[in-house]
């Protein structure tokens, strides 16, 4: 499909790409940076990558593909260091969950004589690191792609090809669109995980204690979207700050409301809520994106 | 174990109750008590019991165990027209998720010549109703019994050996430490959750469509809990209301501090956050109480 694909970072998404490249046989030659030593020696002892290199300039020469799946705040130096060694006509594309931001460096940076398209391969685990990476990683997920001013109509097809052959469904949005749409179904869920958990712990010694342990009652979900890399979403979260601020205030204004219907014991209120939010579940099993089997919990193994 | 047990409401815990007590033969006679002629047919149509009542007063009679499974709201109107018909020396249970204002009604109605013992399985799924029910259900989950000042200590010990044998681990807990405890790690992740969905579909149709198209990046996992039973939840606020006002106010006190990180580019804030949450999780798996194991996402099957 590609002569040559140049992976830059190789965690979770970048490994997971990688290993669909290798066992699919979408490049004759893959090439890997990263610049964590035991990323690489990873890499090397599993056999997921013969080259891995140090150079990030060296690294992208003659590539036809170029995937940038590092943390949104690497970008600006990456591409700094990448822009004057691209091969003209390639098709440079990323992997991050914030959009707009990333373009305005792009553009800010004239990088003009590639197809800049962003990606967001809407997929991962709580877990990080290569090892964390899975074939099956991409399978029946969305991955919405953005293209930009500089984008040829060619290699849009080209690269929604590809992510197709990695088992994602593919979704074409304007990067503000999708900046908007991610911040109500993934930024607005981290960041109320991040503080759910926050508030559950500002608590004596004893009384944590027992909130770990009584965590199955909805609590313990919210740890595990809370857990995820650290970097990532303080990247996120800073790239799209002007739709988290919005979102939050609407929150803190529903929330407020919830609390004055518990206050005046508003069962009728209440009630319309949580059936609403009933139809809503309802829809989203409906379109494929869940299943209808209840949920014991999951069980150490 | 017992002569005879009398369950009144059979919806997903009542009929896990009902499941494991017919099984694990722990009663010679149970009867049950529903209002609902649907949940009647299926328990006689599936044989999960031949003494299905019609009648709260006569379906107590005689009962060693009275176990109280229905919404929190219906306690008040069962506890007057049961408290004349009870077995002088027997055991009155419940299995409602908030106690202290359960055992003012039973103050208040003077239920003084049983052993009245509180018990709350924390076990549950997102689906209602007998055909929900599990005999798995409760196994290796936690029940925590608040014991009041009519409960003997031998009844104590003995409605503990019965949850065990149900298969839970049980706890022992005064009333208002259960409600406060189980106001963070289970009433408040679920108000979250219902806020959330209600602020991410507060918006257009089209919108609408997108939000339930890429709900999997952290949204579905949120509208899971958001369509549990709806009664069941609006009770449970409303008797826990002066811990989920108090709690609730605190949540969005850090709420506002997440967003003013944001808003000012604050990097090191949002790690230290991100990094304080990720410790929590690793303290519930140690605790048994999930597993380290990634979730990819649950597949319609």
């Amino acid at each position: 499909m590609f002569k040559s694909i140049c992976i830059i970072g190789c965690g979770l998404i970048g490994s997971s790409i990688l290993r669909n490249v290798k066992k699919k046989k979408l490049s004759k030659k893959v090439t890997v940076f990263d610049k964590s030593t035991s990323v690489r020696r990873y890499l090397k002892r599993k056999k997921l990558c013969n080259n891995v290199s140090t150079n990030l300039k060296k690294s992208v020469l003659g590539a036809d593909l170029v995937i940038i799946a590092s943390p949104l705040s690497s970008y600006n130096v990456i591409l700094k260091k990448i822009k004057d060694s691209l091969k003209v006509g390639a098709i440079l594309t990323d992997t991050g969950s914030v959009k707009r931001e990333i373009n305005e460096v792009a553009n800010k940076l004239k990088i003009d004589n590639v197809s800049w398209i962003a990606s967001h391969p809407i997929a991962g685990t709580e877990e990080s690191g290569p090892q964390a990476g899975d074939i099956n990683l991409f399978k029946g997920r969305w991955c919405v792609l953005s293209p930009s001013k500089n984008s040829k109509k060619n290699d849009l097809i080209k690269l929604e090809k590809f992510w197709m052959k990695l088992g994602s469904k593919v979704k074409i949005m304007s990067f503000s669109e999708h900046d908007y749409i991610l911040s109500l179904t993934s930024h607005l869920p981290h960041a109320i995980a991040y503080n759910l958990v926050i508030t559950a712990i500002q608590n004596d010694k004893k009384s944590k204690k027992e909130i770990v342990k009584y965590s199955a009652g909805g609590l313990r979900d919210f740890t595990r979207i809370a857990s995820s890399n650290p970097i990532m979403w303080k990247d996120i979260f800073l790239d799209n700050s002007e739709n988290m601020v919005k979102i939050l205030n609407l929150f803190t204004k529903n929330i407020n409301k919830f609390k004055n219907a518990i206050r005046k014991g508003d069962s009728k209120k209440l009630l319309n809520i949580f059936k609403l939010t009933k139809t809503v579940r309802e829809d989203i099993i409906r379109a494929g994106q869940d299943t209808d089997k209840p949920d014991f919990g999951r069980k150490k193994s």
